[in-house]
């Protein structure tokens, strides 16, 4: 059933655009999801929806055929709310509640493959759009080490583009439990270099890769390259000193990808 | 010399706040260049500077080194001028006013290699981010079609991270004209497709290769489809449905770069 709201003090309203701050996802494990196809592929991939908010700017057939496999509260809201609800500025005239799910590496262990590993990383541009590549590239998940941009927040969503229903991504995993961890299910761990190692055209590449990609500005940590089997660069010419991280990363993945189909042809 | 400029009001100040916008970059053809390393490598590259602004957190050691090759008029400026000149949260406390620079499809004529070409791609973050790729992978330049983002906005030129002033970048070129052109100049003209066309890891990379990245959501237009010699796809796996664009042109430019590498070997 639709229920009308049209105050921005009601209390559902109010509770909602709280899960704007990480404080309040953090208590109630719920996020926010924008935008038709967001919400559509949240709804796709099994997750579990608390409530849908939408206005006039979105058809009743849209909203019913979301509803149909759902038992979902729905609330018709004017867009001024919708507006409360959302940090862009021209939002889509949907957002939904969505509860957080929780994998552990142990999700990952029997996998093989690429892993993408983030290590502080902290512009969460950067950390969707790499989320939205590892799921294009077939990864066969993304590790967000503590110090990263939080997974939940809006923007990190937004920039997923729906990326983060597809895989498997595990977050706040601390730095040596995570290298204790790929030793004891063999990843092999490899970190992003801006020079020095293997070229990624040289390079072997193995069939568990955990691949560390590092801060915007300092790349790498101290820890992670002393726990690290490889070092793996991407050969540059012109007069760039780097890459963007999330650039990096996908020429990565995608050579990866590229190798390991050739391997098993 | 240095002189000190204490008030928002100076029309010093005044004028060049203005070319946050457009309108008065295009009459005055100049730009604004924040941060140490994005000033310095204006200076390296030759470009000309017109004015230097800075505050107490620059050391004076590194504005005099900047202004040793360099008769540029110079302030020191309040933390608020500096905010004033600027769009991000935390400037850095330099900022600099620069002459653009105007290169034209015939400096490229006689490159070869790939040429990178946007077709409405709008968002500044991309576009910029897509100019810092080309500079690292050895583009011979980027070429925008009208419709992208403004070169000079301060989110572009921000975002190419200083490779704004590393290679030739032609900008608002009308399609027909560099169709022809690029006919012209035996440039082939290729364009990045979802899907359809030949995979890049399977396409016979030319001499020459103008490759076109279309906007953000519609992709790249019908009048470059039209034209285009070549289709070119990345070939995906997982659930994403596309990849960001800047993402894409990254793929594609070190996968050009790495097989005309191999072609020369």
């Amino acid at each position: 059933m639709i229920k009308d709201i049209a105050s921005l003090q009601n209390s559902i309203v109010k509770e909602a655009a709280e899960l704007n701050l990480k404080k309040y996802r953090s208590q109630r494990r719920e996020f926010l999801v924008e935008g038709v196809r967001a919400v559509q592929e949240a709804i796709n991939s099994g997750w579990e929806l608390t409530a849908i908010f939408f206005d006039d700017t979105v058809s009743g057939e849209k909203i019913s055929l979301m509803l149909q496999h759902n038992a979902v509260s729905c609330y018709h809201v004017s867009r001024s709310i919708i507006e409360r609800l959302t940090d862009t500025k021209n939002p889509q005239g949907i957002v939904a509640t969505v509860k957080e799910q929780h994998n552990s590496l142990d999700d990952l262990a029997d996998e093989n493959g690429l892993l993408l590993v983030l290590d502080e990383v902290r512009d969460p541009g950067n950390v969707g759009t790499i989320i939205r590549t590892a799921d294009a590239a077939g990864a066969a998940g993304v590790v967000l080490l503590s110090a990263c941009a939080d997974l939940y927040s809006p923007k990190v969503v937004r920039s997923t583009m729906g990326s983060i229903f597809h895989l498997p991504i595990i977050t706040d995993v601390e730095k040596n439990s995570f290298c204790s961890w790929c030793n004891k299910e063999n990843w092999a761990l490899w970190v992003s270099s801006l020079s020095g190692g293997t070229s990624i055209y040289e390079i072997k590449w193995e069939e568990k890769v955990a691949l560390v990609m590092g801060n915007e500005a300092n790349g790498v940590s101290e820890d992670m390259l002393k726990a690290a089997k490889q070092k793996a660069f991407i050969p540059m010419q012109g007069k760039a000193e780097s890459l963007n991280v999330s650039i990096a990363a996908g020429v990565f993945m995608f050579e990866a990808l590229h190798k390991q189909a050739l391997a098993t042809k």
